[in-house]
């Protein structure tokens, strides 16, 4: 599809982060069995939550600008999760499984707060400012998982450090 | 390849990123042909010389750790490209054409910075503490470059605001 303003790119990348999240939904779950730490478990399984919240508010923007909700391939987030689910099935030690899984985790965070960020900021230059509230909002807590994630991370090496 | 500790998993990184660093060489010419705006063709060559310098820092900490300089497919990497190649094809207005590369190379740096921060991370956890600041000092010319496409993707957005 050819793409002759910015309007048409804002859509197609509405539909890109839309069919994002929709994999990163399903993804997550397995990562959640997989986890050893139970502060990484729980952090996984609430980040269901906020998914499913993203999802809702992307079909809150697709709305307001009378669009039916569509999904377009990915090809990013396709590598991304490619790349984690390698190295969860390649991971044999449990720890090192934990650290790992919270590094793909973050290359996906830091994917969608990117995308999040730019589209609020062409949200607002097309006029939908009623959209930008809700893409900045998205953008806000994926860059809390990754605060988060950081801090677990730093939790998990320090372990190391002790044993 | 079957990893069984965090040292496996850090050098398998490292031969990811090596790779990823190799691709993005190869496509940050096109980009800087495709761009209109000036600050950002020459933002793209001048990111030539940077993966260049990241190149060699990786080779150095290959070195430091006795392993051969070998790179491993990025499934991340190849996805996050993918998607940008479609995207300059698919995008046929120039001024939105720049606003796509934007977006596109922030999340090509938002997967480095984080990578090379979790290697950061791993390496000082592993004793490898000559590789820490050459990998931080990637890190940070990831996080400067990213900057540096948000400053020119908010004037990208303003001169639309004015045009």
């Amino acid at each position: 599809m050819k793409l002759t303003s910015l309007q048409d790119l804002y859509l197609h990348t509405l539909k890109d982060i839309y069919y994002a999240e929709q994999q990163i939904l399903k993804e997550l779950p397995g990562m959640a069995e997989k986890a050893s730490d139970e502060e990484l478990r729980q952090a996984f399984t609430d980040h269901v939550a906020e998914t499913e919240t993203q999802i809702g508010r992307l079909e809150q923007v697709f709305e307001m600008l009378g669009e039916t909700v569509d999904s377009e391939t990915c090809p990013a987030i396709d590598g991304i999760l490619k790349e984690a689910k390698k190295l969860m099935r390649d991971l044999e030690d449990p720890e090192a499984l934990d650290a790992g899984m919270i590094a793909a985790a973050q290359a996906v965070e830091h994917y969608e707060f990117t995308r999040y960020g730019t589209l609020a900021s062409w949200a607002r230059t097309l006029g939908h400012s009623d959209a930008v509230a809700l893409l900045e909002a998205s953008r806000d807590e994926e860059i809390g998982a990754d605060v988060k994630l950081t801090r677990l991370g730093e939790a998990w090496v320090n372990r190391q450090a002790v044993a």
